[in-house]
């Protein structure tokens, strides 16, 4: 068979446009419905979707008064939400963002397996550092690590949880009645981590390794310490990308960076969003975008910008005109320059700004039918942009519905995209191998406790 | 209707005999089988059972040639299990055990109002703290904290956790589309919390209330500061109980606690754990339990009662000797106590004392028919020894299978137990008002956000 695209369905709770929430057809009943997540990952798995993927805040982001008119008031543990799709799901990969800044590496480690566990193997961790004061806030720190502080400690973080989730061999679980002897423990590894940000994990985690060895790690920063870092440790990399050729010189540049860490080019799946809007004709797909254009609030927008300028105030500057000099952020580094770059290549005053960041926070919007959508996703996949993308439904039932049913048969007419699961790991179907322990023979040499 | 005791599953994966996965009928495929834990908790649901209950470990205990003859090896993630099963059940409670010790009140709280809303007001949490330097060793600690600063710190948590679970007013959230409003911006508020164990927590947390307002709070220390504890904050109390009177003893002296803090005594359920072994006749079920006794690996049952006695090793002492004098332990306090007292009374040899734990760890083990079993559940209940019971099955799933096939009818037969369930959120069926938010007119003024 022919090379085939991963697709990717980015879930937030009313979809991904700014406005969504408020679109007629769109569902409005905020991110703590269960029925309303298990009714759209039954959508994207009908879609044969690779998996679904959640993106998290840890705080209330925003003054309550602008943050009062989004839904991000109500945003469920994603990995409580996943666990409960776990069982109503059989296929499905289920890929959930969680930050290293404040959680335990033993706990998440855990959590992880467990999932990958009671899913049978389905389970991605896309890796992120909080990137707010309001977040760090939540959490004993009154202003944000540095960014470079940020990743060295997520580093760490990820050393730690890989070397938990080796702590039993494959085939340490004997569970043997007569002998009595439930593991051997001569399988059993205990990590023992001393390091700067961790002093002491000492293990082994207290679970067999999952269906997945390891989860799939997928990660979503494009700075400069974000793309090293997804060289050593990523396997999927999800990255906002405006154009053709922004995407095909990062596809280059990140594949560029695998063998200096012994990793093939396959071992890497480049997956940028796109937000598709589509319509029977062209006109009916640009009318539906109007009419959620329309429904942005102006201090909404404003709002957008200034989170993404690491809370630099755009207020007192005229909304026609041009955007001011920006001071440089310790938050999102690489999307507040995708901004900058976007606002002077195509001389955007504020608000044009805000509406382009409010379709789909700087990823690419695809507006059209189905078959321009379909060639749009053709043409970025053999182009040298993308392995396969990043689904944002721009609003939710309605912009997967449409997806998997006028965008799917395409793509599988094509020969592009899968017409059933290849198996049912999500590294079965996103076609990375399964990891061999650390202590497996010819891996490498370590104690064993 | 009567006054109706109230059911809890201790669920733990081969059940609760130290040698439950050896039994020749008991599952022994380990904890990290979801379909075994759907198979259990849909039966439980079938019994109208309140609510199932796991315990935790936040590490593998003891060393490994010991741990390697226990199902200690493989323990999911409790709230990522029961995550899991809201999904496939509809009316069962779900109760976790969570340590305070290593958890972050922001992230947990958040964890727990997740899986309230997700499962539609069905979820509890068995507050405790770690006890063993195994688990701090995980999390950055040589040693574990002295019991009195754990306590402490537990205090701080969850106060921070129940403010923060009231962050949002009941109403707060209008979602109306047509003004763009989510939320009502003066219905949400800023914990700020500034406490000694816990710096800054700033708030508000980043959900709606959940459909319990707050999630049901247990408790199962019996310690001091313990019972302080659980009389100030427990809606529930598990504890472990030997004798009728002992259990009347407890069962007065936590009620008796209440009233200091401005509580009822209906605002506090006590449930001893039972360990029922069952019999269509009482030698049938004396059989069952002696095959299980003979399947305890001396090793493991001195091992048990070391872990119990803070470490203390106990294997120099002849095992058909009497229980030497133990130091005071820092880790289990009540718990230990009760085995002294247990060994002295009945002046048990080490072997015997072991055997005597084997069974369920101090909780108390009923071996009988089921309408014996039923008689014992009948008079602790009537004569002020118990609100209810944590059934803990010898093991899985035919423990739990006969007492909901044989016992559970008998009790209602006798009007003691439910039919049907009264409700659909866990305090419907506990009897447990759903509490108004500490912002709410008429609770108590603080200033909001």
């Amino acid at each position: 068979m022919s090379r085939q695209l991963k697709l990717g369905a980015f879930l937030m709770a009313s979809g991904h446009h700014l406005a969504a929430w408020r679109h007629p057809r769109a569902w409005a009943g905020g991110g703590v419905d269960f029925e309303h997540f298990k009714r759209v990952a039954q959508t994207a798995e009908r879609g044969k979707f690779d998996a679904i993927f959640l993106a998290d805040n840890l705080a209330l982001l925003g003054p309550p008064e602008l943050a009062s008119l989004t839904t991000g008031g109500d945003v469920l543990d994603p990995l409580i939400l996943l666990a409960g799709l776990a069982s109503v799901t059989s296929h499905l990969g289920l890929i959930s963002t969680v930050s290293t800044s404040y959680n335990d590496p033993y706990l998440l480690a855990r959590r992880f397996a467990s999932l990958d566990h009671i899913s049978g193997g389905r389970v991605g961790w896309n890796l992120v550092t909080s990137a707010t004061d309001q977040e760090a806030q939540n959490f004993g720190q009154e202003r944000i690590d540095e960014h470079a502080d940020r990743y060295a400690r997520a580093e760490e973080f990820i050393d730690i949880a890989s070397g938990l989730w080796d702590s039993f061999d494959d085939d340490a679980f004997v569970r043997d009645k007569t002998s009595g002897q439930f593991f051997d423990p001569a399988k059993v590894h205990v990590l023992d981590h001393r390091g700067a940000h961790y002093p002491l994990v000492r293990g082994p985690l207290n679970l067999p390794r999952g269906p997945q060895g390891q989860p799939v790690l997928i990660q979503a920063g494009s700075s400069e310490p974000g793309k090293e870092l997804a060289a050593r440790t990523a396997e999927v990399v999800f990255t906002a990308q405006q154009t053709l050729a922004g995407a095909q010189a990062f596809y280059a540049d990140l594949k560029g960076r695998l063998g200096k860490y012994g990793r093939t080019t396959e071992q890497l799946k480049i997956m940028p969003g796109i937000s598709p809007v589509l319509g029977r004709t062209r006109g009916e797909a640009e009318d539906k975008f109007a009419e959620l254009q329309d429904l942005v609030d102006p201090r909404l927008g404003i709002g957008l910008l200034a989170g993404m300028a690491g809370g630099f105030d755009l207020s007192q500057y005229p909304l026609d005109g041009p955007l001011p000099e920006l001071p440089e952020s310790n938050a999102m580094k690489s999307r507040q320059a995708l901004f900058i770059e976007l606002a002077r290549r195509e001389n955007l005053t504020i608000r044009q700004l805000y509406l382009r960041a409010a379709s789909a926070r700087g990823h690419n919007t695809v507006i059209g039918t189905p078959l321009e959508v379909a060639d749009v996703l053709e043409e970025w996949f053999t182009q040298g942009a993308a392995d396969g993308f990043n689904i944002m439904p721009p609003f939710l039932p309605e912009g997967l519905d449409d997806f998997v049913d006028l965008v799917v048969p395409e793509l599988q007419r094509r020969g592009l995209f899968r017409r059933e699961y290849e198996g049912r790991t999500l590294r079965d179907n996103l076609g990375l191998a399964r990891p061999a322990s650390r202590y497996a023979a010819g891996v490498r040499t370590q104690q064993s406790a």
